[in-house]
Protein backbone atom coordinates (compact mmCIF):
# COMPACT_ATOMS: atom_id res chain seq x y z
CA UNK A 1 0.00 0.00 0.00
CA UNK A 2 1.44 2.99 -1.15
CA UNK A 3 2.53 5.39 2.01
CA UNK A 4 2.14 8.55 -0.25
CA UNK A 5 0.21 9.55 -2.72
CA UNK A 6 3.38 10.68 -4.72
CA UNK A 7 4.53 7.42 -4.17
CA UNK A 8 5.61 5.70 -8.02
CA UNK A 9 3.87 2.57 -8.23
CA UNK A 10 6.32 -0.62 -8.64
CA UNK A 11 5.14 -3.39 -11.67
CA UNK A 12 4.39 -5.42 -8.83
CA UNK A 13 1.69 -2.77 -7.86
CA UNK A 14 0.73 -2.27 -11.41
CA UNK A 15 0.24 -5.79 -11.99
CA UNK A 16 -1.38 -7.82 -8.73
CA UNK A 17 -5.20 -6.47 -9.45
CA UNK A 18 -4.37 -8.22 -12.60
CA UNK A 19 -3.72 -12.12 -11.01
CA UNK A 20 -6.71 -13.54 -10.07
CA UNK A 21 -6.75 -16.16 -6.91
CA UNK A 22 -9.38 -19.14 -7.95
CA UNK A 23 -9.80 -21.05 -4.73
CA UNK A 24 -9.70 -24.94 -5.13
CA UNK A 25 -7.57 -25.24 -8.07
CA UNK A 26 -6.47 -27.56 -9.44
CA UNK A 27 -7.16 -29.50 -6.14
CA UNK A 28 -9.37 -28.67 -3.09
CA UNK A 29 -7.14 -26.71 -0.87
CA UNK A 30 -5.13 -24.65 -3.45
CA UNK A 31 -5.43 -21.16 -4.19
CA UNK A 32 -4.77 -20.71 -7.95
CA UNK A 33 -2.75 -17.80 -9.27
CA UNK A 34 -4.49 -17.40 -12.82
CA UNK A 35 -2.88 -14.73 -15.49
CA UNK A 36 -5.92 -14.52 -17.62
CA UNK A 37 -6.96 -11.34 -16.18
CA UNK A 38 -3.74 -9.80 -17.14
CA UNK A 39 -3.47 -11.06 -21.03
CA UNK A 40 -7.04 -9.89 -21.44
CA UNK A 41 -5.72 -6.56 -20.36
CA UNK A 42 -3.37 -5.26 -23.35
CA UNK A 43 -1.53 -2.41 -21.62
CA UNK A 44 -1.19 -4.66 -18.09
CA UNK A 45 0.09 -7.36 -20.20
CA UNK A 46 2.75 -5.00 -22.12
CA UNK A 47 3.84 -3.66 -18.74
CA UNK A 48 4.48 -7.22 -17.42
CA UNK A 49 6.63 -7.55 -20.80
CA UNK A 50 8.52 -4.63 -19.70
CA UNK A 51 9.22 -5.53 -16.90
CA UNK A 52 10.42 -9.45 -17.92
CA UNK A 53 12.55 -7.13 -20.84
CA UNK A 54 13.98 -5.41 -17.87
CA UNK A 55 15.99 -8.55 -17.47
CA UNK A 56 17.40 -9.71 -20.68
CA UNK A 57 19.84 -6.94 -21.25
CA UNK A 58 22.88 -8.84 -22.08
CA UNK A 59 20.15 -12.14 -23.75
CA UNK A 60 20.58 -12.89 -27.34
CA UNK A 61 17.38 -15.95 -27.52
CA UNK A 62 14.41 -16.23 -25.20
CA UNK A 63 13.51 -19.99 -24.03
CA UNK A 64 9.57 -20.28 -23.08
CA UNK A 65 8.44 -23.27 -21.44
CA UNK A 66 4.91 -25.04 -22.70
CA UNK A 67 2.74 -24.04 -22.13
CA UNK A 68 2.21 -20.59 -20.42
CA UNK A 69 5.76 -19.94 -21.00
CA UNK A 70 5.22 -19.26 -24.55
CA UNK A 71 2.37 -16.82 -23.80
CA UNK A 72 4.88 -14.76 -22.23
CA UNK A 73 8.43 -15.77 -23.85
CA UNK A 74 6.88 -15.00 -27.42
CA UNK A 75 6.07 -11.41 -27.35
CA UNK A 76 8.77 -10.65 -25.13
CA UNK A 77 11.22 -12.41 -27.79
CA UNK A 78 9.36 -10.59 -30.29
CA UNK A 79 9.58 -6.95 -28.34
CA UNK A 80 13.24 -7.64 -27.84
CA UNK A 81 14.01 -8.95 -31.97
CA UNK A 82 15.59 -12.19 -30.30
CA UNK A 83 14.76 -15.57 -31.15
CA UNK A 84 12.39 -17.60 -29.90
CA UNK A 85 13.35 -21.20 -28.19
CA UNK A 86 10.01 -23.30 -27.35
CA UNK A 87 10.64 -26.15 -24.38
CA UNK A 88 8.19 -28.54 -25.11
CA UNK A 89 6.41 -31.93 -22.88
CA UNK A 90 7.75 -35.35 -24.44
CA UNK A 91 6.86 -36.19 -27.41
CA UNK A 92 6.13 -32.35 -29.40
CA UNK A 93 8.81 -31.70 -30.94
CA UNK A 94 9.74 -32.61 -34.59
CA UNK A 95 13.46 -32.27 -34.98
CA UNK A 96 16.46 -34.34 -32.67
CA UNK A 97 15.57 -33.27 -28.89
CA UNK A 98 17.65 -33.40 -25.39
CA UNK A 99 15.45 -34.65 -23.17
CA UNK A 100 15.05 -34.17 -19.42
CA UNK A 101 13.01 -36.25 -17.10
CA UNK A 102 12.21 -34.79 -13.48
CA UNK A 103 10.37 -35.77 -10.34
CA UNK A 104 6.50 -34.73 -9.62
CA UNK A 105 5.04 -35.28 -6.66
CA UNK A 106 3.59 -38.73 -7.75
CA UNK A 107 5.56 -40.10 -10.93
CA UNK A 108 7.83 -37.67 -13.76
CA UNK A 109 7.55 -35.51 -16.29
CA UNK A 110 9.93 -34.55 -19.24
CA UNK A 111 10.20 -31.75 -21.09
CA UNK A 112 12.60 -31.23 -24.73
CA UNK A 113 14.50 -28.74 -26.51
CA UNK A 114 15.59 -29.22 -30.53
CA UNK A 115 19.36 -30.32 -30.43
CA UNK A 116 20.09 -27.12 -32.41
CA UNK A 117 17.63 -24.64 -31.41
CA UNK A 118 20.68 -22.68 -28.98
CA UNK A 119 24.67 -22.32 -30.35
CA UNK A 120 27.25 -22.65 -27.84
CA UNK A 121 28.12 -19.17 -26.95
CA UNK A 122 24.57 -17.70 -27.58
CA UNK A 123 22.81 -16.32 -23.87
CA UNK A 124 19.29 -17.59 -23.33
CA UNK A 125 16.92 -16.46 -20.88
CA UNK A 126 14.15 -18.79 -19.11
CA UNK A 127 10.73 -17.41 -19.13
CA UNK A 128 8.01 -19.08 -17.00
CA UNK A 129 4.60 -17.73 -15.32
CA UNK A 130 5.14 -19.16 -12.23
CA UNK A 131 8.05 -20.91 -10.37
CA UNK A 132 6.82 -23.46 -7.68
CA UNK A 133 8.30 -26.24 -6.40
CA UNK A 134 11.27 -25.06 -9.43
CA UNK A 135 11.20 -29.02 -10.96
CA UNK A 136 9.90 -27.74 -14.27
CA UNK A 137 12.57 -24.62 -14.25
CA UNK A 138 15.24 -26.83 -13.36
CA UNK A 139 14.72 -29.30 -15.88
CA UNK A 140 14.67 -26.72 -18.55
CA UNK A 141 17.53 -24.80 -17.54
CA UNK A 142 19.17 -28.09 -17.31
CA UNK A 143 18.53 -28.61 -21.55
CA UNK A 144 19.52 -24.94 -22.53
CA UNK A 145 22.94 -25.76 -20.70
CA UNK A 146 22.86 -29.02 -22.19
CA UNK A 147 23.25 -27.33 -25.74
CA UNK A 148 26.11 -24.90 -24.84
CA UNK A 149 24.35 -21.78 -24.45
CA UNK A 150 24.95 -20.04 -21.48
CA UNK A 151 21.48 -19.16 -19.33
CA UNK A 152 21.38 -15.60 -18.12
CA UNK A 153 18.90 -15.79 -15.65
CA UNK A 154 15.00 -17.33 -15.02
CA UNK A 155 12.59 -14.72 -15.05
CA UNK A 156 8.68 -15.56 -13.93
CA UNK A 157 5.88 -13.33 -12.76
CA UNK A 158 4.65 -15.03 -9.76
CA UNK A 159 6.90 -16.77 -7.11
CA UNK A 160 5.51 -19.15 -4.62
CA UNK A 161 8.37 -19.45 -1.99
CA UNK A 162 6.69 -21.26 0.07
CA UNK A 163 8.29 -24.21 -2.27
CA UNK A 164 11.61 -23.06 -2.95
CA UNK A 165 12.06 -23.28 -6.11
CA UNK A 166 14.45 -20.83 -5.95
CA UNK A 167 17.05 -22.85 -4.28
CA UNK A 168 16.15 -25.36 -7.41
CA UNK A 169 17.55 -23.26 -9.58
CA UNK A 170 20.66 -21.75 -7.63
CA UNK A 171 23.02 -20.24 -8.53
CA UNK A 172 20.94 -18.84 -11.46
CA UNK A 173 19.75 -15.58 -11.10
CA UNK A 174 16.05 -15.64 -10.89
CA UNK A 175 13.45 -13.09 -10.98
CA UNK A 176 9.86 -13.23 -9.91
CA UNK A 177 7.70 -10.15 -9.81
CA UNK A 178 4.81 -11.10 -7.17
CA UNK A 179 5.23 -13.51 -4.74
CA UNK A 180 2.29 -15.05 -2.69
CA UNK B 1 9.37 -18.52 -58.19
CA UNK B 2 9.60 -14.67 -58.94
CA UNK B 3 8.99 -13.95 -62.52
CA UNK B 4 11.53 -10.77 -63.15
CA UNK B 5 13.81 -9.35 -60.64
CA UNK B 6 11.37 -6.56 -59.95
CA UNK B 7 8.71 -9.00 -58.41
CA UNK B 8 7.95 -8.19 -54.94
CA UNK B 9 8.08 -11.57 -52.44
CA UNK B 10 5.29 -11.88 -51.33
CA UNK B 11 4.49 -12.77 -47.38
CA UNK B 12 4.42 -16.25 -48.29
CA UNK B 13 7.94 -16.13 -50.97
CA UNK B 14 9.35 -14.91 -47.69
CA UNK B 15 8.39 -17.35 -45.02
CA UNK B 16 8.27 -20.53 -46.83
CA UNK B 17 12.19 -21.29 -46.52
CA UNK B 18 11.56 -20.71 -42.18
CA UNK B 19 9.46 -23.95 -42.50
CA UNK B 20 11.50 -27.20 -41.90
CA UNK B 21 9.99 -30.20 -43.16
CA UNK B 22 10.24 -32.90 -41.00
CA UNK B 23 9.85 -36.72 -42.17
CA UNK B 24 7.86 -39.35 -40.14
CA UNK B 25 6.75 -37.51 -37.17
CA UNK B 26 4.61 -37.91 -35.25
CA UNK B 27 3.72 -41.20 -37.43
CA UNK B 28 5.74 -42.87 -40.42
CA UNK B 29 4.69 -41.55 -43.61
CA UNK B 30 3.80 -38.12 -42.06
CA UNK B 31 5.88 -34.63 -43.23
CA UNK B 32 5.44 -32.74 -40.50
CA UNK B 33 5.61 -28.52 -40.85
CA UNK B 34 7.99 -26.99 -37.96
CA UNK B 35 7.67 -23.65 -37.27
CA UNK B 36 10.94 -23.52 -34.71
CA UNK B 37 12.92 -21.85 -37.44
CA UNK B 38 10.71 -19.00 -38.09
CA UNK B 39 9.77 -18.40 -34.50
CA UNK B 40 14.11 -18.43 -34.06
CA UNK B 41 14.26 -15.77 -36.59
CA UNK B 42 12.88 -12.38 -35.60
CA UNK B 43 12.75 -10.83 -38.50
CA UNK B 44 10.86 -13.72 -40.13
CA UNK B 45 8.59 -13.97 -37.24
CA UNK B 46 7.55 -10.55 -36.72
CA UNK B 47 6.82 -10.67 -40.73
CA UNK B 48 4.68 -13.63 -39.96
CA UNK B 49 2.90 -11.52 -37.48
CA UNK B 50 2.35 -8.60 -39.86
CA UNK B 51 0.65 -10.87 -42.27
CA UNK B 52 -1.82 -11.97 -39.48
CA UNK B 53 -2.57 -8.60 -38.41
CA UNK B 54 -2.99 -7.62 -41.72
CA UNK B 55 -6.41 -9.67 -41.22
CA UNK B 56 -7.62 -8.44 -38.17
CA UNK B 57 -8.74 -4.95 -39.47
CA UNK B 58 -12.26 -4.92 -37.27
CA UNK B 59 -11.13 -7.41 -34.40
CA UNK B 60 -10.76 -6.50 -30.74
CA UNK B 61 -10.01 -9.53 -29.22
CA UNK B 62 -7.42 -12.61 -30.41
CA UNK B 63 -8.06 -16.05 -29.10
CA UNK B 64 -4.96 -18.61 -29.56
CA UNK B 65 -4.89 -22.71 -29.67
CA UNK B 66 -3.31 -24.30 -26.58
CA UNK B 67 -0.05 -24.41 -27.60
CA UNK B 68 1.72 -23.25 -30.92
CA UNK B 69 -0.95 -21.01 -31.48
CA UNK B 70 -0.24 -18.85 -28.27
CA UNK B 71 3.12 -18.46 -29.51
CA UNK B 72 1.53 -16.56 -32.62
CA UNK B 73 -1.75 -15.34 -30.28
CA UNK B 74 -0.04 -13.66 -27.64
CA UNK B 75 2.42 -11.57 -29.95
CA UNK B 76 -0.25 -10.67 -32.31
CA UNK B 77 -2.27 -8.83 -29.84
CA UNK B 78 0.00 -7.37 -27.97
CA UNK B 79 1.58 -6.05 -31.64
CA UNK B 80 -2.43 -4.77 -31.85
CA UNK B 81 -2.78 -3.88 -28.43
CA UNK B 82 -5.89 -5.97 -28.16
CA UNK B 83 -6.62 -8.56 -25.12
CA UNK B 84 -5.29 -12.12 -25.76
CA UNK B 85 -7.73 -15.40 -24.72
CA UNK B 86 -6.44 -19.01 -24.42
CA UNK B 87 -8.44 -21.76 -25.51
CA UNK B 88 -6.26 -24.68 -23.40
CA UNK B 89 -7.03 -28.08 -23.39
CA UNK B 90 -9.42 -29.73 -21.03
CA UNK B 91 -8.61 -29.16 -17.30
CA UNK B 92 -6.05 -26.20 -17.37
CA UNK B 93 -8.26 -23.33 -17.01
CA UNK B 94 -8.79 -22.41 -13.58
CA UNK B 95 -12.18 -20.31 -13.27
CA UNK B 96 -15.74 -21.67 -14.83
CA UNK B 97 -15.06 -22.65 -18.54
CA UNK B 98 -17.52 -23.45 -21.21
CA UNK B 99 -15.90 -27.01 -23.02
CA UNK B 100 -16.77 -28.60 -26.34
CA UNK B 101 -15.18 -32.06 -27.49
CA UNK B 102 -14.23 -33.25 -30.63
CA UNK B 103 -13.85 -36.67 -32.64
CA UNK B 104 -10.70 -37.70 -33.26
CA UNK B 105 -9.40 -40.40 -35.72
CA UNK B 106 -9.29 -42.53 -32.71
CA UNK B 107 -11.62 -41.32 -29.10
CA UNK B 108 -11.87 -37.94 -28.31
CA UNK B 109 -10.48 -34.17 -27.64
CA UNK B 110 -11.89 -31.12 -25.25
CA UNK B 111 -11.00 -27.36 -25.30
CA UNK B 112 -11.96 -24.92 -23.02
CA UNK B 113 -12.53 -21.41 -23.04
CA UNK B 114 -13.40 -19.26 -19.43
CA UNK B 115 -16.94 -18.21 -19.48
CA UNK B 116 -16.35 -14.90 -18.73
CA UNK B 117 -13.33 -14.36 -20.94
CA UNK B 118 -15.33 -12.71 -23.76
CA UNK B 119 -18.63 -10.32 -23.90
CA UNK B 120 -21.11 -10.44 -26.18
CA UNK B 121 -20.64 -7.97 -29.09
CA UNK B 122 -16.89 -8.67 -29.09
CA UNK B 123 -15.32 -9.58 -32.16
CA UNK B 124 -12.52 -12.14 -31.82
CA UNK B 125 -9.93 -13.25 -34.44
CA UNK B 126 -9.07 -16.89 -33.57
CA UNK B 127 -4.84 -17.98 -34.42
CA UNK B 128 -3.79 -21.08 -34.30
CA UNK B 129 -0.46 -22.43 -36.09
CA UNK B 130 -1.86 -24.74 -38.79
CA UNK B 131 -4.89 -25.93 -39.57
CA UNK B 132 -5.19 -29.82 -41.02
CA UNK B 133 -8.78 -31.84 -40.15
CA UNK B 134 -10.18 -28.45 -38.63
CA UNK B 135 -11.35 -30.39 -35.35
CA UNK B 136 -9.81 -28.30 -33.12
CA UNK B 137 -10.60 -25.27 -34.81
CA UNK B 138 -14.06 -25.83 -35.32
CA UNK B 139 -14.46 -26.90 -31.56
CA UNK B 140 -12.73 -23.72 -31.07
CA UNK B 141 -15.09 -21.31 -32.77
CA UNK B 142 -17.98 -22.77 -31.26
CA UNK B 143 -16.29 -21.53 -28.01
CA UNK B 144 -15.48 -18.40 -28.99
CA UNK B 145 -19.66 -18.08 -30.05
CA UNK B 146 -20.31 -19.52 -27.48
CA UNK B 147 -19.72 -16.77 -25.05
CA UNK B 148 -21.69 -14.97 -27.30
CA UNK B 149 -18.72 -13.09 -28.77
CA UNK B 150 -18.81 -12.54 -32.59
CA UNK B 151 -15.90 -14.42 -34.75
CA UNK B 152 -14.56 -12.44 -37.48
CA UNK B 153 -11.76 -15.27 -38.71
CA UNK B 154 -8.99 -18.18 -38.36
CA UNK B 155 -5.86 -17.28 -39.38
CA UNK B 156 -3.20 -20.17 -39.81
CA UNK B 157 0.30 -19.84 -41.15
CA UNK B 158 0.04 -23.31 -42.61
CA UNK B 159 -2.99 -25.61 -44.12
CA UNK B 160 -2.95 -28.59 -44.94
CA UNK B 161 -5.57 -28.29 -47.95
CA UNK B 162 -5.93 -32.14 -48.79
CA UNK B 163 -7.82 -32.75 -45.19
CA UNK B 164 -10.41 -30.13 -45.69
CA UNK B 165 -10.22 -28.39 -42.66
CA UNK B 166 -11.51 -25.13 -44.09
CA UNK B 167 -15.16 -26.96 -45.39
CA UNK B 168 -15.21 -27.47 -41.28
CA UNK B 169 -15.32 -23.58 -40.25
CA UNK B 170 -17.65 -23.08 -43.04
CA UNK B 171 -19.08 -19.99 -43.66
CA UNK B 172 -16.37 -18.64 -41.46
CA UNK B 173 -13.53 -16.46 -43.28
CA UNK B 174 -10.62 -18.77 -43.36
CA UNK B 175 -6.74 -16.85 -43.64
CA UNK B 176 -3.85 -19.46 -44.23
CA UNK B 177 -0.53 -18.09 -45.58
CA UNK B 178 1.30 -21.27 -47.28
CA UNK B 179 -0.37 -24.55 -48.33
CA UNK B 180 1.14 -27.97 -48.63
Amino acid sequence: YPDRMTDTPTPADLLAPYIRAVPDFPLPGILFRDLTPLLAQPAAFAAALDWLASHCADADAVCGIEARGFILGAPLAQRLQLPFIPIRKAGKLPAATFSQTYDLEYGTDTVEIHADALQPGQRAVLVDDLLATGGTARAAADLILHTGAQLTALLCLIELPDLHGRDQLHPLPVHTLLSY
